[in-house]
């Protein structure tokens, strides 16, 4: 296809519990891609079609997501942002546009996606947050479950970790980091990777916990990866408590830094 | 009134977003205290009144509340919290229960309530936590705000910033601490004092915002406070980003610390 005029990028944040996911269905509304095209389709003055960074599913949320869309109509940023933003409701917010060259791809020029996993571990379930946060009630041990997480570094076949249904051609990805830390009574999980397979950050936190809890060992993590077998990991982890924090490309696109953050709550 | 049995303190979590504030009135529902007295009455068998440490207003949030009520029965901690927790809304929680000796009181044994406000500093709102952060466009400078509020630190007549309707005896109130701080594009506010007056937490912030944006000198917070005239400070900042953090009681009542806090989202 010829470019149409222009490329632009945009920086999204939403809360996922609002939507049945990122991408349009036929009988599933809103979709968080339908309202985004719909806003911006309106400023333009013509119908868009997103490309996205991260397909998020129904219920997760995302302070960093990355789409691209083509348009004939030359829009500033600040035109684009806030005419946007007047017309989506509030949960989903376009926080930056950049004009981008027509090399760029939101999902294909991506070189990682971060993901972080939120968990609040405590007796009592959490009553502030409770769409953005899983609550496991009995107590883990994150320093088990980092140790275990490493076994999953690098790239490697994550069929084990990989849901039915799942599209990808392979099953390899590269995993560059994942870390598990206890910030007093929540327990984050940050993974950074090339890619991710479906489900694939929910299934592995799910396996993590179940090392958390002591019901499988550290070294069991190294097996379960080895086994390629979907049924030996955990069970898959809720969505509430996914986020997609941050998309990173090439220095020569110039894509911003999502700096978005939550608010400061620790002591 | 004698002892009718035993005296139960309680900590309480809760979104007070979902409410019509902590005390129960005659047309509006639900209101926190209505519903805790429902749920804790139905485990004790009998009709329970609550008494609070800190009445949050409408839309305010609670991390850290303490209330205690009496009740001839006796119930085990785990008892009173599984089983209120069990018929209370989600967005309310009971997180620790004590049984304390008749001369505790939940309001008049506080030696002081710390509380937090957060404001999301930004350009573009945010799509998450909507219900539980103030959001202000245009930036502010955190360290003139926290210069400026050194200004009211100590024992001090706070008539400006109380509201009217206020039942408070005096204006005099002692303000223990007050920091303002700012992490990524989040601004927060913390204040501890002996005990506050009406919406006067909330109109500090909205005299902190005026000083922040430029509006007002520094040196005005230190007119605002000596002028006790409530039409000098800045408009009341609103209910949803405000947190009852923390209630403090002397040592010997053995009251737990709260220690909820919030997810961490900082990068």
């Amino acid at each position: 296809m010829m470019p149409v005029g222009f490329r632009y990028a945009i920086g999204v944040e939403y809360c996922g519990s609002e939507f049945h996911g990122w991408q349009s269905q036929r009988n599933a509304q809103p979709t968080i891609q339908g309202v985004l095209e719909e806003a911006i389709g309106f400023v333009v003055n013509e119908k868009v079609e997103l490309k996205v960074a991260g397909r998020t599913d129904k219920g997760v949320h995302a302070l960093g997501q990355v789409a691209h869309f083509e348009s004939s109509a030359k829009r500033s940023e600040h035109q684009l942002i806030a005419g946007s933003n007047g017309l989506l409701p509030p949960a989903v917010r376009i926080r930056w546009v950049r004009r981008v060259p027509f090399d760029f791809h939101a999902r294909f020029s991506a070189k990682s996606r971060t993901y972080r996993y939120i968990v609040c571990n405590d007796v009592v379930e959490p009553a502030l947050m409770r769409w953005g946060v899983a609550w496991w009630k009995r107590p883990v041990n994150t320093e088990d479950m980092h140790s275990a997480a490493q076994y999953w570094l690098g790239e490697r076949d994550f069929s084990a970790f990989q849901a039915s249904g799942c599209s990808a051609r392979s099953p390899r990805r590269r995993v560059n980091s994942i870390g598990v830390a206890r910030s007093n009574q929540y327990v984050k999980v940050d993974i950074t990777a090339n890619a991710f397979l479906l489900h694939m950050v929910r299934n592995m936190v799910g396996s993590l916990r179940m090392i958390g809890e002591g019901r499988c060992s550290v070294d069991w993590a190294a097996r379960l990866i080895d086994s390629r077998d979907r049924r030996q990991a955990g069970p898959t982890a809720e969505a509430g408590g996914l986020y997609l924090m941050k998309v990173e490309y090439d220095e020569v696109f110039d894509i911003p830094d999502s700096n978005r953050t939550m608010p400061p709550f620790d002591r």
